[in-house]
């Protein structure tokens, strides 16, 4: 919102920009958090009459697991592309599309959880899901990666040492999901605990958080 | 937006961060409030064939009920998920997530509305549906807890008359409401008469409004 | 934005709260407005199979007109609330109440259009359909009505010929509804044809809109 | 947002008007394009005994082709509509209606996109395809057209030069898509191939998008 005098426009469109990205991003995020609720339905009166109500709600069991797992999920890449946009202050043809192919990504995820929460001792399944999120996580990486090249979409300067720490903690998820698969090879149940402990990973406080802080730990 | 020159980003990033959380937060209220909506469908030829017009729309009395109340309790708690960022200006990692976890518990809400407005005599139903909703209201309570804690996270100083004032209120429904489970053990419409009244104590206007008039009755 | 040192609090949360108010009615608007869209399902091989792909197609009819006029009456809705907003800059519990209440109107719309294209010969069809319609517009006037009293929440001074006009065209459509109910005692179909013509009078250019060009006619 | 001291109003509200005709955009690209994600549905155990998951799987693919080139022609409606509001500013009655229309249009994209990829051969639905995305780049080309009209709703002055671009690039889409319809009276599966390339060009970075960097070829 500083104009500068001599150049207006060129300041001004990439402002508006990330506004309706973020806007855009966040409309997806609240529909594919919510998406798995659809599913969950109040039990018919037949359902209820043959099988009694505490039967007919604890048969949503696997339904509440994919919506709690996905939730979270989703809160994770949720948070992550939020806190990009502490930097990002412009954008271009090219981050409007890497955006458009993150919630690409994003969108599938309520259908990997649901298939993994299904079908979590099928190998197939746990290698859906893990490509997907590696497939949002590489992604999430490019639109980094693209917005600090040579700083041109930042609007804050970046520290080095902070843009490694971004980098890092950033693939180190799909570097985890990427040994999911290998280890699944192995042991099927290994891998769908792994699955599992991943996403923890992201929602415990990180010595990261400092950053947005003001306090970089040097 | 007021940037002091020698710290200039962790002023920005907090003020980005409730924005982007309320953005979401609005996102999951809207689905989550016309999520009952996508159930009542115009009913067919055959069904207006077999009972009539009249009889197919009766039919969509529960239907109604639990839309209508779901509507209620939602504006409830997104008019006071709206009042706390009165106070509230900053955010970091943890806020965030009990956002998250807040828009998990809320977008719930429809299922147990439904589930209570077809099952009403059921005890297990009225469990299920309280649970949820005393679930909301603590993770709304944790919200407040936290974002004043030491008043890292406020844009506004608190007086500590309205800090007891909000608490009691937020805390309010989730005592009513596990005592509704209470109840239900006893008589199980007494619980049901008590889960309608108490969203209506927070419709009806409050002399806790006055803070927001900056009339503080003293 | 520009806080008077002396009453900061009582300035910043109305701006505050319009903004949500206004954000949470575009995402019901946004997902009402495209929810018959969700009944638009692609024909199944067995249908094309069937009667051929045409004919699959044209069963389709009601949905698509019933997605139309729904679109366009909640357009208008959507205008009219907008407009309203000009003026009020300033929020209080009722606003938020009455505005939950007009979305939950505002929901049904596209049920009510449904049930309307597909049992427009049935006279309870017209009714439903006429009744959601005046009941929305009673609550936008009581929206204006509420926001005006004593200037409280206004932005702007309002002038008394302006506020004259408002009204005027506020209570036009739930007055047409409502004599759509009348007609449809004495002809259906006369009704029918009412009810279609209502929103078209307000898509069309009215002098009403020089208000908001600064030109007000006298 | 800057307000010559003799006309207040009639600045204001169009800079608030398009504030809300973006949110509502915002969202109603964020459900049309997460739309075609409903459909997918986590196979059914009986399908998975009957075919095995890795075939239940396969029964999804024309799903996920759909889903994947209505999200990118909505992402190239999404940026194209974004990048127009560069330069629009101000907003009125009329501009309204043509978003509510192109927002109309914009919804269908999911239907015709599925009709297309599963009945790709037969002629008719390579049309309905195709005149869907005719009347959205149609209405894109009146929006651009009347809003710079004479200039009155644009924030910023528009060069001719950019301007003849910009009218060229946004019709450029209908006219192929016109053109695809008359390819499929000689070759079904070239207009086929046609409609799969068009959105890619868009894609692609194009020396229009030095406009928005501020550097104009001239």
């Amino acid at each position: 919102m500083t104009d500068q005098p001599n150049t207006p426009a060129p300041l001004k469109l990439p402002t508006l920009s990330t506004a309706r990205i973020e806007t855009l991003a966040d409309g997806v995020f609240a529909i594919v958090m919510t998406l798995l609720v659809f599913d969950m339905r109040v039990p018919t009166q037949e359902q209820v009459d043959a099988v009694g109500l505490g039967q007919a709600l604890l048969a949503l069991t696997p339904n509440i697991i994919s919506y709690v797992i996905s939730f979270i999920i989703l809160g994770v890449y949720w948070v992550g592309h939020h806190n990009q946009f502490f930097y990002i202050r412009r954008s271009d043809r090219t981050l409007l599309w890497i955006n458009i192919l993150y919630m690409m990504f994003v969108a599938l995820v309520p259908f990997s959880t649901g298939l993994l929460s299904r079908y979590g001792s099928d190998r197939l399944s746990l290698i859906v899901y893990n490509i997907n999120l590696i497939a949002v996580g590489v992604v999430l990486y490019l639109h980094w990666a693209y917005a600090t090249r040579d700083g041109h979409l930042l609007g804050h300067t970046l520290d080095a040492k902070v843009d490694r720490l971004v980098r890092r903690r950033i693939l180190l998820a799909p570097s985890l999901y990427f040994l999911a698969i290998l280890v699944s090879f192995v042991s099927i149940a290994a891998a769908d605990l792994l699955d599992v402990l991943i996403p923890i990973l992201y929602v415990l406080p990180a010595n990261f958080d400092s950053i947005f802080r003001g306090r970089q730990d040097r």
